[in-house]
């Protein structure tokens, strides 16, 4: 079906990936299940619960493609049943031999599998993110290193106040996404565990080698083994969406300032346009940052499902239906929204347009520039709240008068002298000091994820 | 694509119904647009904007499906212009004659149709909604009447304390029910207005053509014209968007309370069980009360949607792709979310199986029930002050004695015989009320939405 | 204490008004508590279950001050007791004659006296909410008069657009809030209602009078009686967080607007300044748009709290303490909030500058006014897709040569000569319908709330 | 003043601590702002900006009290000014001899007080979180430990099902509290960096000097130094927040599920009472879980919280008052609703009642505790899913005649022996998995968080 927006052939792909259709469509949801299930009859077999020969049969079927019909026996089970994995064990004993098809699905219970199936799916999602976001780390380093000196205004309550160099804005952006990559590293372990846990967390269908089964079910994934069952205890979770919505809103924060920065009256940033893009049929000269706005809007989403996942932290019990569904459906959607805002942003900083003789411009224009230059300057001579004073005063004046600001204070020719030049204090170093930190942090972390 | 749940063969009814995917699917989508630019053709025609050939062609366009081609058409176009509504026009131009192509979103702009055409979708939803809901009333107020009477024991900070009755409790969530209707009925002549405004507002394009093309453009698809074009105006949709989530949040604590009384250890409510229905494959005896628990969850996910629909009212000049796109993927999720969450509330509320013997042994069983009105009586005697300080030494006593609480006071006979008598106050009347008020607002508002 | 920022001397005007703290203050709270008690009381001595002797003690506990001691003796016997009224309750009997002191308080639960008392809140702050949104709307209706015709960039996306007027961007304002006071005056009746539950909510204390002392309880507290208890029934009160986040959230959408075109680089709009303050220390000739900025910030605020209110509708049983606490701390932190952001929207709006000639200067400046209309001119020679076309490919020829618009096309005479003029459309009709709905809404809705 | 629930002299205790109180008071806030100012002047004598006198007689404001009158002036001209540093400013320049009293705030802005005074602040807050913390995990574990053995009833979907241990629960919650106290200890090292960016983040003022006075000026708070500024680069103050919202609401999953243990119906937790506590006064028997009920609904609120901070994280340009004000008000209520909860929680864990009689006794009461087990035993004979079919097909017949399933099953001498048994599986092993991590863990974090 088509039904929801990520699902729409003519606006899916402003709200996913193909990467990310793909990885969370249905056959691929399967498909981690059965691997799960694989794994877990692999994992039997060796400690001896399950015949040899079962297991080989049933790691048989991660071979198998689940196309239409199977999906729809599934489907057509699930509902029957109103159980979650019963029509898929039905048809996967169908396609076994009889004397595998009853070791398939052995012990386990539904969350066993959908547990550890979400997190292969945060992994394979972790290592997309990851890689996007070393990209797009990589292109805001390189935009601080390219524009370390070019100078801008700096803004603060929306209006110019003292200049900055653009390499010092895209350095606070770059600093800030290395840090959302240090987090994704370091909750990395918490997160990719394995769920073996049976009917509420104690594992006793399977006598004493349910440990021993354990370990070797989620080694044979790839993940680790968790102390203690997690049925409802869903912090790592929680802590997964609330990394990624905080990363998301990173990026957000870019795509606004593109968005502010890309107005025709400031024209200092351009979002690149891809061939062919009309930008709007009404007003034919008109040039959208519409990849800014989605970004935007894609974080407001992501943050509010990870709100929604944190909030279901409060389970009851060994396992509770009104808060453990919700991951499933906000898990995949989550991911969607975030690799689309990840890849959305990997073409906006990495194709910016940034107009330097607009930032110079715009920074002479409004003789704010050097207000805060200005008022240091006048400080050693006439201390600096007194000076701070005189600098108020002479605003207004300039203003009410429509003079410049010089006009109306009295300076010493050193003095009015520092107007003529652009400050931009200690802008380099920082971003000398940001770039640093990243060639240490990004050889230290390396190219994958997990 | 089958990326997002709704869209799972396996687990889409969970998330949504039937209708909710009919309605929302993609040509479905498609059609409301067609039927938005027939309605503006036909308008344009009648006030001699365009040739009434023209605006008969493309009202032809309604009769159209929209299946695979057509919407991979649609769909590489958009992709390829980046732009909302071009992939569409340009197939339906190809899809006229061409004296009619070019008369086709004469003047439009794409939230002119998508704005519009979500009106038409809220419109739709309202009415499915408004018919579960007139269901789900009607059943809680026959539960009301019908167990008027019934004993049992309230509940407060999880504590057994003083009787009500099933009736009074069941009258509590019409009587809430009710008011979301209310709600409903108030709202729709708000929400049900259409939107012709141009690229930005003043319909500019149209000359003095303008508002009498808007009336009939509107009249046309049964909408109301709007004071003002509304394009970053959207208090209208928070607000269709937060009674739906107050809706289904009262229908969340219908859920969640049946989920509470179905507890083995109290046993008085239990869900409906469909046939064919698998408890707990690890554990044979379960029988969950998995459809309240899917309703609690679904009212989480709409409340978070309400919110973020919420939060987009603050959108910027006169259209902010930051705030408006939001809403292209949050209407319909809140619907198919909504409407599953009245669909499964129906079976409940009309399937919901009452154990009054388990309420009145529950009443009996803890001695809880009379201590309201053991200390109302012993009042008379004492003064509610000393009578309070009274019984909870009292209890105290006879807790730390392991005996009954009568006998641990000093009561006169008249005071002991009030313990065998369960009293439920006015809790009758109460429903009785709610009955009477429920009458005449059905029939005020009737069968139908809009 | 002064632990919260909304007691804070130095900040709390910042999120509160001189108005919410006196309304919302211990004394006050307790003195609302005493107001409801003395209604009880009374109805008790009108239905004769208690001397009338008592009730009339008891009312003129009004007349006392909660001071200090008083409020330490009530605070003291809270903390004992772990009991929210026990202390209050202990304080009022020292403070009657004894023949009083146990009629007090009779066979009330704390619910009782909370609910019913922040039902008393929400009328206060109703009443001015209502006062300062009259007076918002009405600057609103007098800017969107005043400049009905002030010509104006539109933007869209951020961009500079086809024209509107200055009038018809406040109407929208005005159109917004006037739906907000709509809301407000159709919620009334819902949430003015008062609370007299007893235990579990069925009076069960009270006997068959328990309902005519309901009736006469809550009128003489000027509130209606509900149907039926509504003790973890609360959509009345999520609903009117919600109303009251919309209508913060529609002055945040002007006070939005106003910090987009205070930008120095656009100039159209200034928020007014008292006297004596001080942009920036650093930065002297700064002029900051604070108020717009906070009226922001608050309307997050009231947003995130409507939200919770919202959530915490899905209490369990009788009384759930788990979602009903949660409205303590949150509707007065919501009015004052509100309060604080309608006072400052107050000054905002009535204060605001508007440039005029800044307006008309960037509508000339970018060339993008006309553009709109000139496809409407051009479509009628080209047809209009044609002539999107055209324009499309004169807006990249004039972008990358350098030159005008009018010079990459062809245009006739008359068609170049609408480039000259200035269409805003059917802004002033739009307008005038704002006003006149308005105008009847007034009249029909009154100065007061209730 | 009183206008919040935390000022409340009643109420004040359940929403805060007296430590919270202390550390967020006024006084206390300004103290902070002091030490701020006289770090940043001690350090500008350090590199040779301003007299060593100077910062001397600036260091020496650390020791007044700002009191009552001190206060009133900073509040006066923080009103006056609409600034909200200059009125403090005044106070201590007028505190200071005239040759110190330029030299105070010399260069720095707003946000480099409240940001670095932020830090301090959330520094002492997460020490007293950590030390709680550490508490609360001690008494998880030592439950864990005690109760290593102790069967109760799991419960999955709100029903009794197979059988855990109490050490096996308690031991999740332990668990989950030690990955909080993980990330704590992970995210100080971002969390604790102080700010100096003067006007617009690059330090204009101060030329060549800047940055060695940074270094000294976070040095002599014991803080790092951050890169780069992080003005409106707030992702660490939005994990902060997200961190405390993920431990308060697993401890909110503590006290949840000790609501629902400690219902009468199940009876198998209490949370302790405090002598004097009054339970309900028109239920004397009543006996409430009111601090689990209050944690609950402290961490709803600290969620909400987070979720704004994460939201403000899109600030715009150099600074942004819509975003930057929003922390000043949540991030002291976060901390007071955190610490309020973590108080609560010490009190609730390390006084849990555990009634093990009564967990015995409902396990053997459903005879559900079998079922799993059971399953296990007849799937040796019959294979899984046929003995799944049998045993669900019993217990259908057991419920319907009113007969116990093992007299509705064919079972051998030895299965039938099985019922007798209770299997909690690995519950012992995983409680001995989280006792061994935890130890090392304790042991590698330390007492003290910084």
């Amino acid at each position: 079906m088509d039904a929801h927006l990520i699902d729409s052939a003519v606006f899916g792909h402003q709200w996913s990936t193909p990467e990310s259709r793909r990885l969370l469509a249905e056959p691929a949801r399967i498909g981690r299940w059965v691997e799960v299930l694989a794994a877990l009859a692999g994992a039997q077999a060796e400690v001896g619960l399950i015949p040899e020969s079962a297991a080989a049969a049933i790691a048989g079927l991660r071979d198998r493609t689940w196309d239409g019909a199977a999906i729809e026996a599934i489907a057509a089970g699930t509902r029957r049943t109103s159980h979650s994995t019963l029509g898929m064990i039905d048809v996967l004993k169908g396609a076994l031999p009889a004397e595998a098809a009853e070791w398939v699905y052995y012990g386990a219970t539904v969350q066993d599998v959908t547990d550890t199936a979400q997190v292969l799916e945060i992994r394979a999602v972790g290592r997309l993110l990851w890689r996007d976001l070393r990209r797009i780390e990589a292109a805001l380093l390189e935009l601080a290193r390219l524009h370390r000196d070019t100078p801008m205004v700096g803004r603060t309550h929306g209006q110019p106040g003292s200049p900055i160099t653009f390499g010092f804005k895209a350095a606070t952006w770059a600093d800030e996404i290395g840090r959302c990559l240090d987090r994704l590293a370091q909750g990395r372990d918490r997160w990719l565990v394995g769920q073996l846990a049976g009917a509420v967390g104690v594992l006793g269908f399977f006598g004493s080698a349910a440990l021993p089964m354990q370990q070797a079910y989620v080694g044979r994934l790839g993940l680790a083994q968790p102390p203690i069952s997690w049925l409802s205890t869903r912090d790592r979770l929680a802590e997964f969406a609330q990394v990624v919505a905080s990363t998301v809103t990173a990026l957000a924060r870019v795509a606004n300032e593109t968005y502010a920065l890309a107005r025709a009256e400031i024209g200092e940033l351009r979002e690149p346009v891809a061939d062919g893009t009309v930008g709007s049929i009404t007003m034919p000269h008109k040039r959208n940052p519409e990849v800014s706005e989605q970004v935007v809007t894609l974080a407001r989403l992501v943050r509010s499902q990870s709100a929604v996942l944190t909030e279901t932290m409060v389970g009851e019990h060994e396992r509770d239906g009104r808060t453990w569904k919700t991951e499933w459906v906000l898990v995949p959607e989550l991911a969607h929204y975030a690799l689309a805002a990840t890849a959305m942003s990997v073409r906006l900083v990495e194709g910016l347009e940034v107009d330097t003789d607009r930032m110079l411009a715009n920074l002479t224009a409004g003789g704010s520039a050097s207000s805060e230059r200005l008022l240091s300057v006048v400080s050693v001579r006439l201390g600096k709240h007194r000076a701070q004073a005189a600098l108020q005063e002479a605003y207004r004046v300039a203003r009410s008068r429509g003079i410049a600001v010089v006009d109306a204070l009295d300076l010493t020719e050193e003095e009015a002298a520092e107007l003529d030049r652009v400050h931009v204090g200690a802008a380099g170093e920082m971003v000398d000091r940001v770039l640093a930190r990243a060639a240490e942090r990004r050889d230290a972390l390396g190219e994958d994820w997990a």
